[in-house]
């Protein structure tokens, strides 16, 4: 099973759907993109088939379990079938929630997506990894569900916050340090819709080898153990969450070149802000401890696997034990307080 | 991935969940079992690793959404890993329940099955078919997510209630129609602990092949539909409703051969009750082609696959639409009224 992804323009997105083989299709679609675009996403075309829509609230506040068993109810009761083909339409956190609605009801359905946001468009359509968050921490209850189509419309970036946008830059800077032709498109700085393109397909290779992310996926994870602690302390959006936890990463277990190439790439990435969230501040080592421990990427209760960039282009899975990852940040508190980018 | 099935005395539990590659086991245990067993099962035994453990409601209760969210965030709130492994001790409903839990939390973790119930055993245990219920019917929100362990203990039927026993030789009358030499252990009333392990295998293999339901796992379903319709609108125990599941089938759509091969094995394997529940009442044929258009196996909107039995050991798949069926069941409605096998 491996997901199609192409770019679509708005206006043929719809089209898109007429042709799924499918005689009914639910649709999940983001508050807010719903009140921009629902003018361009006239769901009365689509033809020959039984529409169920359900809207989700904005963002990240949509992924909680009762949500989930209210959207669950909802399709369930209009009475779907395992055909039934749903789409979302959203950022990442909508493509999270619909994602796990297409992959338990009725033991999971096929389902797509037109991501709406730099960063889905990068990062959270491609792959399959679909939840919602737990008391506990972000995206703990999920599942792996590939979709089938990943339809993308750069036009959606037009109306995009420039926080929103500068999250997904987050992740395209990721991306730069695990393959050198998205390293060089950057640094060049191509279009776009090209390095959008060139991120996209990159992690689908990497998700069509390893689904699961027992193996190579795992380098995607890069700056991601530190970024959801940072992200969750701070409350700062994911991908710029992702920088600072890279940027951490680096500081703490890496190299000068690694430091400098993040440099580079946030002003080629027009990335704002230089200095960490934790700036002239006591570093939150103890906070930043009891989410790493929570962690869904750690194997054993004493260590966590950590992405090491070698050089752009190459990178290594080391596991770190609790302690030394501990005794690492106590050793560089009072650096860290005057920590720049 | 494949789940090993084998045979395990009850004092032997805590050992074989000693030898799992993890330091975090999670436990669900139905209420009821452990009211009757925690004695045989001093999790105190298990050595070296942390050890979580949440009670059940009894049997189908638990099978609910708020459930499923107080276990996961119990859970969660531990703090666990994507190499902890979940113990489920319980019948059929424990294990779909738990099942659903493993296959979600961090988006997947490891389990086994110590199934307690004789339906379990032949069937629930075996597949990885997970679950829990909807408003709108049962089992419509789940998963698939293979155990890795089952470890089967018969000393448990021994303080199974005969309903639950009758339950659970339903299923053993329907792998009989689908092998020849299950029809045979049971035909030749064999050792009960000889017919489990035959249905567990038959049914391990032909998941194997067939994990998602696409093809020839199909076959297990015989009996289903209707069975899931008499089961909800009666309120009968699972392995009865599929017996009588199965028994309307083959009064609609099969052969003279087919009921009294149904009605031999319902006499071999002791299963009393002879009249349908519908008996001297009027056919529910309302309700039972409500329950039809709901039933997850549909995979378009006016159709559903149907297993058929050729003769024993060969068994087809058929699609039938609602209208056939509808059609079928107004003109079979006076007899059924006094159908007996």
């Amino acid at each position: 099973m491996k997901t199609e992804i192409k770019h679509v323009e708005l206006e043929n997105i719809i089209s898109e759907i007429n042709k799924l083989q499918t005689d009914t299709v639910l649709v999940i679609a983001d508050h807010q993109v719903w009140s921009l675009y629902s003018k361009d996403l006239l769901l009365e075309q689509i033809e020959n088939k039984k529409v169920l829509f359900w809207k989700a609230a904005d963002g990240e506040k949509v992924k909680n379990i009762t949500d989930f068993q209210n959207a669950m109810e909802f399709f369930l009761d209009k009475g779907i079938h395992r055909n039934a083909h749903l789409v979302v339409i959203g950022g990442g956190a909508t493509s999270d929630f619909g994602g796990f609605v297409a992959s338990t009801i009725l033991r999971g359905i096929p389902w797509s997506i037109v991501p709406t946001t730099l960063l889905s468009m990068v990062d959270a359509s491609i792959g399959g990894k679909v939840a919602i968050n737990s008391k506990s921490g972000k995206n703990l209850i999920g599942a792996f569900h590939l979709p089938t189509n990943v339809w993308i419309c750069p036009k959606f970036i037009e109306t995009l916050p420039a926080v929103e946008k500068n999250s997904g830059m987050g992740e395209v800077l990721k991306y730069s340090f695990l393959d050198y032709s998205i390293y060089d498109l950057v640094i060049r700085k191509a279009e776009m819709s090209q390095i959008i393109d060139a991120c996209a397909k990159f992690k689908e290779k990497l998700v069509t080898e390893d689904l699961k992310e027992i193996g190579i996926r795992k380098i995607l994870n890069l700056g991601h153990s530190f970024g959801h602690a940072v992200e969750f302390i701070y409350n700062i959006p994911h991908g710029e969450a992702v920088m600072w936890g890279t940027a951490l990463l680096f500081k703490l277990f890496g190299t000068e070149k690694n430091l400098n190439d993040i440099a580079a790439l946030k002003k080629a990435l027009e990335i704002p802000g230089d200095h960490a969230p934790w700036f002239n501040k006591e570093f939150p080592i103890d906070k930043i401890m009891m989410y790493l421990s929570k962690d869904k990427k750690i194997s054993a209760l004493s260590s966590l696997d950590m992405v090491i960039i070698k050089d752009i282009g190459n990178a290594e899975i080391e596991t770190k034990s609790f302690d030394e990852i501990q005794a690492t940040l106590e050793a560089n508190k009072d650096e860290l307080r005057k920590f720049t980018i």
